[in-house]
């Protein structure tokens, strides 16, 4: 039972992460035009994109929330079918709450000559101001050791993701054949997709740690990816795999107090962390890893430098206000965080009970082969259990957005 | 001799660019904040970093020209090395420009809640204003033909530049072996490493299209990539290799009038271009392809996503204020950057005359096999040709910065 609160903890939680907007949302230091933005009202069912206020004939363009449509989301979608598959934080309704009222300012003025060249001061791609705010964030959250580590940046834990299983191969440059990558099932499709889709000499995606654990080739190398807290079933897992040739990445995504408990500072070798999941801010597209081993940091530092020459200095001021706002506020922001989702958690238990069906869904019946149609006959989208490397007797689903 | 000509021209232009930000260094609607960063003066040997002034304790942090230091930019570094290898845009002495007075507001606002879903109104991850942007900026400079075209955005023309790799090799899965991607030498070293570094098992780095000119296997798969005009030389080069099996791609950072002669819209299969050699904004980290093939075009978005989950929205604002700032200039802004550059270029003839050195430079004594160490020990730093694939007689050199 603790198995399905704790999956259905997950997934609330993952959708309404944008709450968190709320503790950002001040821009009385803001400029006209932020300004201009904020008065577009988007009928109470969206928000005005600042991308679109500075569009063609300056005028306004609305993200619309789930099951409106029009360019200033007046439009009602008649039949709307609820989306439980992907996490869309600016389309959620925040704008209304008081909190927006007592936040400290996150507004971002970017002046045109501002962080024109590649490189800071010491020549790297990295802003040492970010990085001490990230050492301070994780000490105030007690969620990681950063004492003594390494820290890249990079486009999202997407690419620092890669970036980690690059730098990690290419340490058994001695072996012929390629790192097997694995990740136990169920695991985040990126994972394999990832690895499946640069397809490198250097490493092959092998799937579940399982099938490898007590085989006697102990030379192979091997790569594992623990998400802990792990998506899609909010399990808090551990590494399934050790010895001399195992590395490990652990991404820690979840591993926030508004997700699950912080018993401990996590202080593995390579931890990977993301923005999207902790501030909702998907689209500056900033994550970043933490690193004990030297040579891994400077291999992961020419990774980001041959992907991407860096990662964009308007994504690093971004971050660092938002992180500095996210400080300023203490533990508010996740004592918040999490009141939003327990009151999402028993709305959707609620729903659960009154319509049947789950977060991580299975379809108990045995003609019920393909849950994910089961349920779009109900006008549900979900993800197919396939695609976390289970059966498609399985579906995950995420809560509604409004 | 014009060949000479070309050379200083294109070298000495792009490491002057950054003069392209008087343009948009108005930041009459820009706050408080961004006000108080511009008021930091440091020392007149740097610019105040947006990025410092938001750091601890609140104190500036200044980004330095060359041959100054300290946390003001007030130490002078006696013995200073020239470096004329890297393109550091932030570091020029620009502010003083009486342009800046009458340059369009650059200046952006972004709050809180601004860009936070992974993507648009449109479930892309690129937006669509952005993009009509770009098809009105090549139509006002007439460097390119867009219409009819899809454009794929990425994290500067690196990023952009290995998509178009793996979307053109992905085009040839019959073929049991990787392939081929070559590039007139002297090129630029980035496509050598990128392919070399990414390694896959679809293409493979092999040096000069020359070799496989004429050859007699007209089934093996080839990739060319063309700069023109050419970064290290100048040259405005044409592709070596055709035939039903090559595929090409352009780089067409350098082709704006404030480089080059314009006399046509370029519309070649897939052309490449990037913000920094046209604003000089590098740290944005923001390039764009333009792409005939829908196939091509697909497969880029499946890189963009599987590589960054797309391109960071603060580095899409941000691309986006610039470039309106730059066509409500009109041809001012490349009157000006040619005018500049025309100005340097004759300071960098006089200094060639006086002391020797050259910007794609040959040490013709024999003696001198290692031209690099030859300018080292004159305190000039510069990029040796091996890097380029030539020899190391050879020596590319950037103008001095100050």
């Amino acid at each position: 039972m603790w198995y399905v609160w704790c999956v259905l903890l997950l997934y609330f939680s993952i959708c309404c992460l944008s709450s968190i907007i709320m503790w950002v949302l001040n821009n009385s230091r803001a400029a006209a035009e932020a300004e201009a933005v904020a008065e577009i009202s988007c009928s109470g069912h969206g928000i005005a994109s600042l991308d679109g206020f500075f569009g063609n004939g300056n005028e306004p363009v609305c993200e619309c929330n789930t099951c409106y449509k029009g360019p200033d989301c007046s439009n009602f979608i008649p039949h709307c079918t609820a989306n439980a598959d992907r996490y869309h934080p600016a389309t959620h309704d925040m704008m209304n709450n008081s909190l927006c009222l007592h936040s400290t300012s996150s507004a971002l003025v970017v002046s045109g000559w501002n962080g024109m060249s590649y490189t800071y001061n010491d020549n790297t791609f990295f802003s040492q101001q970010l990085e001490r705010l990230i050492h301070k964030l994780h000490a105030f959250v007690g969620n990681a050791i950063t004492r003594n580590r390494y820290i890249v940046f990079g486009a999202g834990s997407t690419q620092v993701l890669s970036a980690a299983a690059y730098a990690l191969s290419l340490q058994n440059t001695s072996s012929q054949s390629p790192t097997r990558v694995v990740a136990s099932i169920p695991y985040h499709t990126l994972h394999k997709d990832q690895m499946e889709y640069f397809n490198s000499e250097k490493f092959k995606f092998e799937g579940d740690p399982y099938t490898w654990k007590n085989r006697s080739d102990g030379t192979a190398n091997v790569i594992e990816f623990v998400t802990t807290p792990n998506n899609p079933d909010g399990r808090l897992s551990g590494a399934i795999l050790d010895g001399p040739n195992v590395k490990t990445i652990y991404d820690r995504a979840y591993y926030w107090p508004h997700f699950t408990p912080i018993p401990a500072p996590a202080d593995e070798d390579l931890m990977v962390f993301t923005l999207s999941k902790l501030t909702g801010h998907a689209g500056t597209r900033f994550g970043w890893a933490i690193i004990k081993d030297e040579t891994v940091f400077n291999r992961m530092v020419t990774h980001m430098k041959m992907n991407s020459l860096g990662v964009s200095k308007d994504a690093q001021f971004r971050a660092f206000k938002l992180l500095k706002a996210l400080l300023e506020e203490g533990t508010g922001i996740f004592d918040f965080a999490h009141r939003t989702m327990k009151r999402r958690w028993e709305r959707l238990a609620a729903i659960i009970s009154s319509s049947n069906p789950y977060a991580w869904l299975k379809c108990e019946r045995e003609e019920d082969k393909d849950c994910y149609e089961v349920l779009m006959a109900a006008n549900i989208i979900g993800r197919r259990g396939n695609v976390f490397g289970s059966e498609d007797h399985y579906v995950r689903l995420r809560p509604p957005l409004a």
